[in-house]
């Protein structure tokens, strides 16, 4: 019988692969965590974007579907203070393009939020119970009482440390390779970002929790490669995102199709936090980081109407245009087709190796 | 019989293991490629630093020691222009460190000149015959003609087609984990430098020729992880620079033995080209990337003063401290313990999934 080289993630979160989908905060679904689920690799429901009557209706749906251990994420950051002067120098920053648009410079539009989580999610949770959670660290004791396993992203090896001595069950070891927004929480200095290739080993020897791999994983050479590294499990987000059951505004998902390993850029100009995307106007004219965006998540704010306004016109220019530098090794599969081959994949790379061995008397 | 997993390397540059020493102007040594040649890797001496006669004498003092293959690395930039008014403005910006250290602002001292390779260079690897080199372009032919197998570095998926369409015989896949100078040559944005783990599997894919993984390996298990990704080879910089055939200036030696997985950055402060080091004054006050910084490699021109004075205070402010990512995973040992110990320790990795075959009929 075949077993994963580790199953100190899979057991702890009663799964059978070693796989986690990523949460990706508006472009997951609850039939993306359904079919990872069900398969029995980790599906994850990003819920730092949806009201908490949204985030019960989707656990319900996915509950109906599935018995098996679903991850429901949160961002954990603290909430920033409004500054009307940043805020101002952000859309003087930005006033060529609100004439080019004919969009107010003034209009404060709906935009994406990201809620941190907070008393009322803390409540929720004790009401929803999933197994896997992420939560702010004041409130980690109620999420643990409930029974759920703690993950949280560390960029670096400090990040990873710290996490462990707060509590944390598992540590995601999250290279510079990896789409959307980083995890980082002790730095604000992406050139000293890790890649995955050396971060993940680092971490693995500095913390005694399991390790799960992020960033720059795409299929299942990926996945054996992290394992090879130390890693127990991987995360992977962008490979999921062509799958369809991925929510993709349609300029992402133009991106995506074409995208390369070497288009995409850690940039905070969508919304204060770095964020790794395909490079698009606004990263090129005026980022890829900048150092007039408001602080996370209110960068977007002033965007919101250029957004509507260049979509209308078929331009990405303002669109966030998630993505990790694998993007390109990525194949449109079913979520649950997809977490089955990168399984099989792994194992296939993994045993091929076995069969340099000499004779393995098992 | 244990063998490797891909042989594509190895035999064709007829070495036992597939382990290249990386070439590192200044800091390799003939004894470092001795000691790496001898066991059966490939050790390189970086030349882009060196006269010719020194290149000419360590080559014999290697050939004496050992019949085994020996890479010689060149540089094969474009000479810069000399660009009096930006030399000027590069000055300008180093203003205040002249007043604090006593430094005559327009002082030429020496400094660290790399070469490109030319004509010259040309003749003496046609009278050398190395195994491996890497030269320009319009030499190719007559490198190519001593038998010298051609290998070069790409840091993205467009180069590495580039180089293969130019005659190359491998490609390394250099990751933005890698310390020292990048070999990007189709861009200079460093912002969408690829990580070795997403880079690896695109480039394998990509060309036919071999790949050989470069950046954030630093032991065996991510010789292990490289090649699951695809590599048919690793090349390994930083971990060398910890043996004591290493040349190593005391600042740098200082900045190594503390180095962290969250320390280097990418910086053109030093050189005017891109090249990953540990962060130290310099880099954090004007870089880590500054526009100001003249073309490869005269912005050390100005700062060569600077560096003595400093040095000679105990201060590593203007000093080149190169470093990879994964620094922090090596381990003082002599080259040839390294060597071995790197091949013993990624064999030991990929049996360790061997184990967990079934039953393995050979």
């Amino acid at each position: 019988m075949w077993t994963w080289p580790s199953r100190r993630v899979t057991d702890k979160l009663r799964i059978t692969l070693p796989i986690i989908q990523a949460p990706m905060a508006g472009a997951d679904s609850p039939d993306m965590a359904i079919a990872v689920s069900t398969v029995g690799g980790l599906g994850s429901l990003a819920c730092a974007t949806l009201s908490i009557d949204s985030i019960r209706s989707a656990v319900a749906r996915i509950r109906k579907e599935t018995k098996n251990s679903i991850n429901l994420n949160f961002f954990c950051h603290t909430p920033p203070i409004e500054d009307a002067e940043r805020e101002r120098r952000w859309r003087d920053e930005l006033s060529a393009y609100f004439a080019e648009f004919g969009v107010d410079a003034q209009a404060h539009l709906p935009f994406v939020n990201r809620a941190p989580f907070d008393a009322d999610l803390c409540a929720l949770v004790e009401d929803l119970k999933p197994e896997v959670g992420l939560p702010a660290p004041d409130l980690l004791v109620r999420v643990k009482a409930t029974g759920a396993v703690i993950l949280s992203s560390a960029t670096n090896v400090a990040e990873a440390l710290w996490l462990e001595a707060k509590g944390c069950d598992m540590v995601i070891a999250q290279g510079a390779e990896a789409g959307g927004h980083r995890g980082t929480f002790l730095t604000r200095d992406v050139t000293t970002q890790t890649g995955t290739f050396a971060l993940v080993p680092q971490i693995a020897d500095a913390v005694k929790i399991p390790v799960i791999a992020a960033g720059g994983i795409a299929d299942g050479r990926g996945v054996a490669a992290a394992m090879m590294l130390g890693a127990d499990a991987v995360q992977i987000g962008t490979a999921y995102l062509f799958c369809p059951e991925a929510r993709l505004n349609p300029m992402h998902a133009k991106a995506l199709s074409s995208v390369r390993d070497d288009n995409t850029a850690l940039t905070n100009v969508f919304t204060g936090r770095p964020a790794r995307g395909v490079v698009n106007r606004l990263m090129r004219d005026i980022g890829p980081m900048s150092e007039l965006a408001p602080d996370f998540p209110t960068a977007g704010r002033a965007l919101a109407g250029l957004r509507v306004a260049a979509e209308a016109q078929g331009h990405d220019d303002f669109t966030n245009l998630w993505a990790g530098q694998a993007a390109a090794l990525a194949h449109p599969l079913p979520a649950d087709e997809l977490t089955r081959q990168l399984a099989q994949d792994a194992q296939t790379a993994m045993e091929r190796f076995g069969l340099f061995s000499p004779a393995v008397s098992s």
